[in-house]
């Protein structure tokens, strides 16, 4: 029932670089893209301007048009979206509800994958953990975070708003539809890795509802695996394995909410938010899959071309591993180890010369 | 309206030991909190024999005239609660929900302050943050987590449960009554300290009903608040800067999920669970205000006497301070502080000679 993966000939990717340093970066992303692919791999852009600077200058956030053409697109790569900080013209949520969500949830992004590791040599370049913790060994998991329902969803209201007496809901939805199959694709995940081991993280003993249903289908699903190992951690508990002992984790699978939660810390203690990669994943591909680094669109650094492409260009990985070359993606992680290992502290490249130095090692 | 702090003569003093180690941390309590009473304040204890173990012999979690009795205490103090995990005959969440969040509603708990400080000299005893994230300064914050509603309440529900169209929701009930109560607390807690710096934490960008009412009675009750200054940090950024800046925070307040899973982060950063102590306060002392340490009842290590008892000496200085000693209560942080700073990585005390060195401390 999947569509195949498109493995040869002509890829169509639709660019969305954004604002800020998001074009930035995403011009280091393709230019590495284009060199780690295999030489009957080419990619077809079509750039789409969306983002802060689109609203202000328009008014639009994402037009029917210009969803329909994505929609259309093989795969997508986003830079990053956001304007300036308390812009007033900028109302609060908008890029993230009219735009970033709402991409998610039309194109039914169920995987949420966002991949974390502590590379060796390059552990003191970021990490805020202790030598201790990261002397204990390899930080390598990937957190499988379901994209498309949960607290997400904008289930809720308010009643008596603004007097004494307002009470407002926010619903978390969960359906054995949507908590089945990215359990499923979780195991499928875990089952390629040499570790084998999937943890669901959740608050089962508070949010019994929405506990109950991710509990008895992590249970269930785990009989057609029984070759990976399963765990399972309170969400509360999580937060102190990451920061002493992140080496337990191999996949996670776990909620919206907390998979937002969770991915920040992991990203933090995995050398920060520049290096941390995601995909927006459609494992059906019945719509385009959408890469995009997890951080911002840092318009305080914007225009200077001093902004890290790491985590773009790692975005660039995930993607081709979805469109079935995971040695390509397998390469330019390579190439972004070595360029990691061969960091100084303290040094400055232009984030050309990064995108050009992995770009290189990717080449050679 | 609020009843007067007990400063003087009999304070009714509930104690709930609870299972595992919960008995031994709570002597050590205990016996610090006796020395470091003002001389005209004699605490009259009642036992209350609840917990796994009590709910294995009897089948009972909290009968309705236990908690009728335990609502005439001044103050509770509570060990730890829970049996050895996965034990069949111990329902999951059973004491959480029937026990320890039962007392928090029944006792209008509604606001859980959960502190956190890495001492300087104590650093390295503990914490996971690397020397350089440490070395930026002194931490010390508090979080108000709001302990009543929120995603907590149990609100919602299941249909079709087990069949491929089942969905479950989770409410979370956010109520103008509950909400600016525990904003308004915090206003007074922040106006207190030297930094007087309040940051709320949620999700508002995406939690748009229940984080309207957050966000506007925030900047409500702010107005009477010039003195302070105010913050905004959405839950997932806060992950990053508790692990890179927690320097940056001084009182953060929050909802009772987003409190669980960043108090449980503050705990692992400024040296552990192990040090980890809690208030569920009820401001105005309409029923009695419990404290207990952090962690669990950890049966793995229960009987051997090797328990740190240092959460829950910590948690009797909140409990001195509620009572309205905040002199008694600054001399046992001091002696802890004292006692921490004398320790040697690798040192080992039994439970009760940490709690004598302490009591000595404190004794002067
Ligand atoms: C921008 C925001 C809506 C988004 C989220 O909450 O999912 C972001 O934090 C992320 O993790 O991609
Ligand atoms: C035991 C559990 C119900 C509780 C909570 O979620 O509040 C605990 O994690 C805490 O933080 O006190």
């Amino acid at each position: 029932s999947a569509a195949a993966p498109v493995t040869t000939g002509q890829v169509a990717l639709g660019v969305i670089p954004g604002d800020g340093i998001g074009p930035e970066v995403t011009a280091e992303a393709l230019k590495v893209l284009e060199v780690a692919a295999p030489a009957d791999l080419k990619f077809a852009q079509t750039q789409y301007d969306l983002g802060a600077e689109r609203y202000l200058r328009t008014g639009e956030v994402l037009p029917d048009s210009v969803l329909e053409e994505i929609r259309n697109q093989d795969a997508l790569l986003l830079g990053a979206v956001g304007g300036k900080p308390n812009d007033p013209n900028l109302p609060p949520g908008i890029l993230e509800r009219g735009l970033l969500l709402k991409l998610r949830f039309e194109l039914d992004h169920y995987v949420n994958l966002r991949p974390s590791r502590i590379y060796p040599g390059a552990a003191r370049l970021g990490s805020p953990l202790s030598d201790e913790v990261l002397g204990k060994g390899e930080v390598d998991f990937v957190v499988v975070r379901e994209g498309t329902e949960g607290p997400y969803t904008g289930n809720g209201g308010a009643l008596r708003v603004g007097t004494p007496a307002e009470v407002a809901t926010e619903v978390s939805v969960n359906t054995a539809y949507g908590v089945e199959r990215v359990i499923r694709d979780a195991f499928e995940r875990a089952r390629k890795r040499p570790r084998k081991k999937l943890t669901l993280v959740h608050k089962t003993n508070v949010l019994v509802h929405a506990g109950q249903v991710w509990w008895r289908l992590f249970q269930q699903v785990a009989e057609e695996y029984p070759d990976v190992t399963t765990d399972y951690s309170h969400i509360d508990a999580v937060m102190i394995y990451l920061t002493t002992d992140p080496q337990r984790f191999d996949v996670i699978v776990t909620d919206n909410l907390f998979g937002d939660i969770v991915t920040d810390l992991a990203a933090a203690i995995s050398g920060g938010i520049g290096l941390a990669a995601s995909g927006n994943v459609n494992p059906d591909r019945t719509s385009p899959s959408m890469f995009e680094p997890v951080h911002g669109s840092a318009p305080d650094i914007a225009g200077q071309l001093i902004a890290d492409p790491t985590a773009a260009i790692l975005s660039g990985a995930l993607l081709l591993d979805h469109l079935g070359h995971p040695e390509a993606a397998a390469r330019i992680e390579a190439a972004v180890l070595a360029d990691l290992e061969a960091r100084e502290p303290g040094q400055q490249r232009r984030t050309p010369e990064v995108g050009d130095a992995i770009a290189a090692r990717v080449a050679g």
